[in-house]
């Protein structure tokens, strides 16, 4: 999963390309999209749909549509202007919705780096029936049109929460009785034994260092995923679903 | 994970990067070199690797590294050619050098496209003790410079093997007694519950279309990844991912 884009600050503005990607944001979170541009063979009910909507449609040239998109974007004639922020639930607010009765589970995003793993770990924790995403302000790849695209929608779909420290947000999340998790390779607990019978936040870290040794301190748990000694690590996104995963297994209700 | 690369055609070079890499090589697979450019700051220590492993340098010019790496790849004064051919094993080959008794597992590739997904399932089933992954030659991304980046260097060190047809090889391995796997939205099976207790092989298939209906069909299982009903699939590299996670929960003898 690879980086060609350097997305530590926050963008205000992002795009995304083609029909299918806006109408999925019109249906999921029509308050993030500024502004549409159209190509003229664009038809009436992608139109209709966006004055409903009240959202702003601009012609689509097809020099600035290289300007915007690149010239190997496939835009299908669709390029829409959105406000990642405008995806960004506050963490107070988050957390007063969640019924932690319910025993939610919570990714936390550690210095990711890769906008293709942050897209693919949002797309896993939604999959696997998570509460929401938690994304540091800082030192952490942040929502851009390559993370909404390898989310496969669910970038729309399941809450993305802004926090400031991962630190503080742990201490937050175990004051309210969450349980906290960190993956490490010499992690004290093999991933299949634990329980996750209470609330849960699980730390993802950065692709080359892994959770920082600071935040690993802060966690309750330790967790590691067993592997064969030739192997230093897994990908990010990878052992990211692999806890989605099972977790989910505990939570079979958290699918419905 | 991203394409940029079409790679379905089989390529008779592929160039890796970077002295780590170079080394990797050298370590796990260094008949698959062919020659390599070394930048003329580069110390003799590697250059004393090379000429005892009988392996070709030259001497790279910065020009010609931009030709052969492309501006933005970094590459560390280090550009190997290797002939990916060479690192693929055949397959009957393969198949009479398996203990059967220990109940291998292998991982057969149908039709991914991206580079980044193949290099990426390369890692995770070398990282949960598959013994090998099986490459089609035609409708398949084959092995690049990507792929064994990618692969965190696990393309040098779990056999990559030879296949003709996905659906000849299956029943090929059925014959040898391999249960057969394919994953489907509408699995008859979930992923939890099998037990893996014979020699499997399964099949990843497309990322947009999944594995082929005729390939489902030739499987002795259709296995299911239970997830929530808001998300239509998983990344393959992830689906791929955790089948190897689950497969190596039955099998801890596997990763040592």
């Amino acid at each position: 999963m690879k980086s060609r884009e350097r997305s530590e600050r926050k963008p205000d503005k992002v795009y995304i390309y083609g029909k299918h990607a806006l109408m999925e944001a019109l249906v999921e979170a029509p308050h993030v999209l500024k502004k549409v541009f159209l190509a003229p063979e664009i038809g009436a009910d992608v139109r209709a749909k966006l004055a409903a909507a009240d959202i702003p449609a601009a012609e689509l040239k097809a020099q600035e549509a290289a300007g915007l998109a690149g010239r190997d974007a496939v835009h299908q004639g669709v390029i829409a202007v959105m406000d990642p922020e405008k995806l960004m639930v506050p963490f107070e607010a988050f957390l007063s919705s969640l019924d932690l009765s319910k025993n939610p589970g919570l990714v936390i995003l550690g210095e990711v780096q890769d906008p293709h793993n942050v897209g693919a770990i949002i797309r896993s924790a939604a999959a696997f029936g998570f509460a929401g995403v938690l994304i540091p302000e800082h030192n952490q790849a942040q929502i851009t049109g390559t993370v909404v695209k390898t989310s496969a929608g669910m970038a729309f779909r399941i809450p993305l929460v802004r926090i400031g420290n991962v630190n503080h947000t742990l201490r937050a999340l175990k004051e309210k009785g969450f349980w906290t998790y960190g993956l490490a390779m010499d992690g004290a607990k093999a991933l299949a034994d634990e329980s996750f019978d209470t609330p849960i936040a699980f730390v993802v870290g950065n692709e080359g260092a892994g959770v920082r040794e600071k935040t690993l301190e802060t966690c309750d748990i330790t967790l590691s995923i067993p592997m064969h000694g030739r192997t230093e690590s897994l990908n990010a996104a990878v052992s990211a679903a692999i806890v989605c995963y099972a977790w989910s297994l505990k939570h079979p209700e958290a699918l419905s």
